[in-house]
């Protein structure tokens, strides 16, 4: 399948070019480079060595033996997009090619803004040049749970039968997000399952969890394929920063309570799901909705997991509550579902302290790198735009 | 009260400038006069002949006998917004300044991205603006009754108790909006709702029901002081557009079956509510949804009213089917609530044929106007993006 990457060079996209080439897709994508910038801007580094562009497309080459098209351009530029599939063809688009951190969208009305307007316009970029260039494709779109917020009844997947003063209706589930980003999200759900319902588009948006680990088999040993893994407060994500933070022996920093809940997933379970999701598109016309993840955890059952797992191979570390930064409900409900995927074949990772343990591994490697880039570690970014370092309060 | 009014030359925008400042509250505005545009764009006038900017100034400074601060600007540069609030310290923002049309937004991708970056992103340097300069401020912004769609359950106002797998919630009542513009709407709600509960803003978020009328008693007798009326595919809303067609002589045109349900109020009626929501404003932080409508009639119910008022004033007028160049359900279920309004004291025009009488009467005298751009009245921007004229089907 001639699948199109947007968002090539990416945490996710740079691991399902690799991941999809190996399983016999055709894969092509584009980038604008914007995340390498938006990491070094916020004092950050990819923890794990990354290739260049230009890198990546000689360890591309050298493994599978045909070119990788991988252009650099701005997906809110429509004739860049139009360009893209003109010559490509493509019967797939993934999308991810999206400014993608909570923390970098709240920092101020310059970031709030300039979030909402890509990730709005070039979603709605790849939806017209699909629905003019290659109507048939299939937009596999990344979303994330965070969409939904934490409501204190289940999150389905995407719609739900409501009974309301005694009439019934299928319905979007309402979406609450709490972040400028996430919100960027949810405006692009809502114009996709508006282009699938006026154009007959073929849509799957995928509600993700948090993913974490930075390795996939298909990457093997060559470190030109490694993607990059983040730890700073904007990019870094859970499992990812707690890992670093483990091998540089800095407290694994909980905000708040640490009792959040939220869903969670191996990079190995998204390229499989994604995956998945591609060779089992839907019917033409039909939009439909994944939830992506493992399964749920609080933060500090996974703060707790990658502690017991460094402990295992002599790395001793603490684990400190930080006031939050964000505003969010810290003692919550939440039960999602996730049953689409599991449906179409989706194995769970049973082995989390597997994935955490190659990751130390492989980070105590670069123990100079993150020591370098230690401030970016704590959050000072707080959801009333203000700018103040967390202080340890527990 | 000091109100600033985004969108203070446009329809709704330049009638509450009127209306406020009769009703003793200050006044100021900003408008990028865009609206005056995009109707020649599409090859329509406003029937009733309205003054320029200058004159507009001049005739309120006649009316009021005091000037009136009537910026020309962009409310996408976040530095002109600035400027407005710092200089005027608003008590209550208004926000009237968008693109406000379906069709205009539906026409091909241009248009579809312009309508929703320029939505989107002025209202999000509205909601920074008044976080940053004027917290205090209770923002007025006009959503739309479109952006819940047509569901088959009751339409609450904004929010709804939902009991889902034996657990209940108040959630935000799912939006399914039917255009791009529609979509912006609904991007605008959400990010509304989220700048109040993260920054407590106070927030009355008015879904309105269509508009129709052009005179309210404040602007008197002065033509200067006119407000627009449009009739054109893009701009013409269902009654203005009717009577128009009617002092021409031309077929009232419905589309498809004419079923379709909607909620509609006189301008009066919109002017009152909106100084009802202003005068009793929300609690700090508090997001309030407001649905703003006299009351529901399907277009053919209001087609036949127009036709029997032009009668009773000697105008013989027909009503003809096009074929509908909209994707919409064409006979639905349709109950919304309107009791937040009637709450505070709204008391809905009871006469619409009152109403519809005096359009005529007006329009009459203005006959040539809408004769010379006749062309305007039959749609051919189509919801699939290809351009069609529609055809008379019944």
């Amino acid at each position: 399948m001639r699948v199109f990457i947007a968002g090539i060079d990416g945490y996710l996209g740079w691991s399902l070019a690799i991941h999809l080439s190996a399983h016999g897709h055709q894969v092509a994508g584009a980038d604008m480079l914007l995340r390498r910038q938006w990491v070094a801007e916020v004092g950050g580094i990819s923890a794990l060595p990354i290739a260049s562009r230009d890198e990546r497309r000689r360890a591309y080459h050298d493994a599978f033996s045909r070119p990788l098209d991988f252009r650099v351009g701005d997906l809110t530029d429509y004739s860049f997009v139009q360009d893209c599939f003109r010559e490509f063809q493509p019967e797939a688009v993934v999308h991810l090619g999206q400014m993608p951190s909570a923390p970098y969208s709240m920092m101020d009305q310059a970031h709030c803004v300039w979030t909402q307007r890509n990730n709005v316009v070039n979603n709605l970029n790849l939806l017209w040049a699909i629905k003019e260039i290659v109507p048939e494709a299939h937009l596999l779109k990344l979303g994330t749970m965070g969409e939904y917020g934490t409501p204190a009844v289940d999150i389905p997947e995407g719609f739900f039968e409501v009974e309301f003063r005694g009439r019934k209706d299928r319905l979007p589930f309402p979406r609450q997000a709490g972040s400028w980003y996430h919100q960027s999200k949810v405006h692009d759900s809502h114009n996709t399952h508006f282009a699938a319902k006026i154009w007959g588009l073929s849509a799957t948006d995928i509600m993700q969890g948090v993913v974490f680990g930075a390795h996939i088999a298909e990457m093997g040993a060559d470190p030109r394929l490694q993607t990059r893994l983040d730890f700073d407060q904007c990019f870094g994500t859970a499992i990812n920063r707690f890992c670093c933070q483990a091998v540089i022996g800095h407290p694994l920093t909980l905000f708040g309570l640490g009792k959040q809940k939220r869903g969670f997933l191996p990079l190995a379970d998204a390229m499989a799901c994604l995956r998945l999701a591609l060779e089992n598109p839907p019917a033409r016309g039909e939009y439909r909705v994944f939830n992506q993840f493992e399964n749920a955890y609080s933060i500090s059952e996974l703060a707790d997991l990658v502690q017991s797992v460094a402990a295992d191979i002599g790395l001793s570390v603490d684990i400190r509550r930080y006031d939050n930064p964000r505003h969010e409900m810290e003692e919550h409900y939440y039960q999602p579902d996730r049953q689409h995927l599991l449906d179409l074949g989706y194995q769970p990772s049973r082995d989390m302290r597997a994935v955490v343990a190659g990751m130390l591994r492989a980070l105590r490697q670069h123990k100079a790198r993150i020591k370098a880039h230690e401030a970016a570690l704590i959050p000072d970014i707080r959801w009333d735009a203000s700018r103040r370092r967390s202080e340890v309060i527990g």
